[in-house]
């Protein structure tokens, strides 16, 4: 029975690296998509979407059969269910490399980012690569210190967010309203992108430690 | 055993009507801050959004500890991590409600919203009042007919945030980008809560008949 446990873990944990893999995928093609106009990597990205969600819901299903097969209590019952929450989080960075994904599928031919942003974009989507990187790692092999790398990288995403929104509200800015709102948009599903990495690597601190940071960002 | 389960049901849902409550009060009190530029009532939701958060903290370990007595199988084990979700769609709403009231308070005294937008904001806050009332509703007493309701009601939000682009993506819109981009950013605040909202619909419908219409909104 414990050893049947172990392993109904390690195929959860299987799943959320694939979702993960899928994620960080996601959004790369999605910021190459975006900064280069490709209509094609958008439209990959968009229709690949379903793939991650469909994982998401073997996780729920091998959570349940889990739980109703083997009963787990206290740190074990913690595990399978904190899985749940990180499949949730891997998810929504799904549908956030989508949302970047179709607006840029959205302003096609235009690129939907003008030059003056796009470093900025292209800074936030690095860091957020490395975190995506960092969950897949993680995932395999829990690690506070490593979990709690995911913070710093988020103070950076936060900080180009700032960067961004100065350029965006300066009195030269140039693009009027439309190239602002999209601006401002993108900006916040790469940070909420961070955002739902940072939650995981909470996850991960909170199985290993058995404590909160309290950090769980809104 | 049965009976003593049953309780414990009993309470996850009273703890999950507490926190439907408290996302809608905090909304109704967001959007009177961001319409009649109420620094206090903008202060007053961000101090209280800890308590929401507390109250799903209860959620995690009431389902916690009833999954770990219990030993819930099949529909009633669904039942208990159905709650889970719900709960996390409810602690978002109460996040998206501080985000409107952050906005409100960071423009303090200007509005933040400009005459032109009121009207529409109202009508989101109104919907979305609606959608968060019938949520409590269908937590003390699910309802699939109203459940599906609240996919209406996200049309409806939904068109007027095509309303809102409209106003602020016009030619002659005189506001410049900043305020185009807190308009933006309100826009999805709110159109984000709608969709937690339909979410729990789904999660609700869920229960009831057993199947999923595919619809959990992203």
């Amino acid at each position: 029975m414990r050893e049947e446990y172990q392993a109904d873990l390690v195929e959860v944990s299987r799943l959320l690296v694939t979702m993960a893999e899928s994620v960080r995928a996601a959004l790369r093609k999605a910021t190459s998509a975006l900064l280069t106009a490709d209509l094609a990597a958008a439209r990959s990205v968009i229709e690949r979407d379903s793939e991650v969600d469909a994982i998401y819901e073997q996780v729920e299903l091998k959570v349940a059969d889990t739980i109703a097969r083997q009963a787990p209590v206290a740190s074990d019952l913690r595990r399978v269910i904190t899985a749940l929450h990180i499949g949730a989080d891997l998810e929504r960075m799904g549908d956030l490399a989508e949302h970047v994904a179709k607006t840029a599928a959205r302003r096609h031919p235009s690129p939907a980012v003008p030059a003056e942003l796009r470093p900025t974009f292209k800074g936030m989507a690095e860091v957020a690569d490395h975190m995506a990187e960092k969950i897949t790692t993680l995932l395999a092999k829990p690690n506070a210190e490593l979990a709690a790398q995911l913070e710093t990288d988020d103070d950076a995403i936060d900080d180009l967010e700032r960067k961004l929104f100065k350029i965006m509200l300066a009195d030269d800015w140039p693009y009027g309203a439309e190239t602002a709102i999209d601006g401002a948009l993108l900006g916040r599903f790469y940070e909420r992108y961070a955002d739902h990495a940072v939650n995981i690597g909470e996850h991960l601190i909170y199985l290993i430690t058995g404590e909160t940071t309290g950090q769980i960002e809104d």
